[in-house]
């Protein structure tokens, strides 16, 4: 197996890619940026943000990860706090909107972020050309689908996800886009739904989504750190996990994004 | 700072540069290979004994770390208990060569696991060249020994030691090689004395060595987890204690040998 390590990426995690590449194709004229987010894409935000000389405000639950949380603010990222649900940040969003001139940078459905995130698939390609599938975690879709347009064929996109934020899953297989699960997933960047472009660019791609469950997400967490030496964080480890399940007798080249390193593993003495 | 990651080399330590070197150096007649070790040796051993045709038997305390304990099985080599005090192993070891025919591969105190382990300060100055100061951990002091004949005058080795386990500290200020001092560290790969041949090297070279707490070890620990998104054992982290610590305004360019990456964090949920 091959591993595109964007726990390695600036900020810890892939977003890097989607936030600045947005945040380049703004007017100049544009001022400060608005997110929501429950970690790595409000990081990603905030470093962007202060490469350009703007601020970052990130919409983040109180319920966040705490290392995740102190990251936005350590990239110069101002917290707004709001309740876990999805449908809690957006109400927040719309609050914010309405008190201040700031522009939306939304996480995943926006077709700057795809192809900012597809930068990570383009550049595994490059480096190994014979891979035959790109195995990839899904929370929004922004990294899957940014997957496909920038694989063109050239290989497949396998999906992930937790079983208990599943919703990614039954929507392609129903064809319709359905909301989060509740915020249960240890996996906590993979909790939000699909958005309507990463829906489309998944479901006419016909990509198919594994299922993985909280105790293999967690062995598989564990077995890259002690086995690969890195850091990854629990919604890096679906697709291994997703991969060690896999039962085929292949001879398939797998690659697996291992889209964040933003945990906090303890010493335990 | 630059880090020379010997925690991504075979069997995730250092380690496997002197074993290797020391079996390919043996008479071509030579049978089996017994060692005593906490761990990291142990399994280097068992990794290049393995490569070579060979059994390594290794001699390793019950209390050492379970998860080192189970590479050097993993890697064919057959664990013989002993007890945690370093005469411990030493008596377990008399025995062993007295019942079986194998020739003793020694940790550290041992030309060839010393030239060994200088290959990775070797690597580090031909990809580095402008470093003028190399911060390596201190048990037997192969790796720091390996160090000063590699760098030949081309940078300075700064060794760095837990108080727990100062008995290089003590011993290169006093002249005199002391005994190690009882095993509570939780630097697990530190805790050996220095042998007569790395006494003498770092003797020599005037090598001083800089000491932290316990606290400090856990922390940096951690603190390489989280910013280089690597995994690291205690050990490991002591130069970078250490390093932290520095006050100097320094324009040195400090490199840092994270002599191993064999450990078990958790993820506490």
């Amino acid at each position: 197996m091959y591993f595109k390590c964007e726990n390695f990426q600036k900020v810890g995690a892939f977003k890097a890619r989607g936030a600045l590449n947005a945040l380049l194709n703004l007017p100049p004229t544009s001022g400060d940026v608005v997110t929501h987010s429950s970690g790595n894409h409000g990081a990603a935000l905030a470093w962007a943000a202060r490469k350009l000389g703007k601020t970052a405000y990130v919409i983040c639950p109180t319920t966040a990860s705490r290392f995740k949380r102190s990251a936005i603010e350590r990239y110069g990222g101002i917290l707004v706090d709001c309740g876990p649900a999805i449908p809690q940040r957006e109400t927040a969003l719309q609050s914010f909107l309405q008190e201040r001139d700031a522009t939306f940078v939304p996480p995943y459905d926006h077709v700057d972020i795809i192809a900012g995130q597809g930068t990570a698939t383009l550049e595994l390609l490059e480096e190994v050309p014979h891979v035959t599938e790109v195995w990839i975690p899904i929370g929004g879709g922004g990294l899957a689908s940014g997957a496909v347009i920038a694989a063109n064929g050239r290989c497949s996109v396998v999906g992930c996800e937790p079983e208990l934020a599943r919703d990614a899953h039954d929507s392609l297989i129903s064809g319709r886009r359905l909301p989060a699960l509740p915020p249960e997933s240890i996996a906590d960047g993979l909790l939000s739904s699909l958005g309507q472009l990463t829906f489309e660019i998944l479901h006419r791609d016909h990509v198919s989504v594994r299922l993985v469950s909280e105790d293999e997400i967690r062995a598989a967490t564990v077995l890259i750190w002690q086995m690969l030496k890195v850091v990854i964080e629990p919604s890096s480890a679906v697709p291994v996990a997703a991969a060690l399940k896999d039962d085929r007798e292949s001879k398939t080249a797998i690659a697996i994004i291992l889209s964040g390193g933003n945990v906090e593993p303890s010493l335990g003495v």
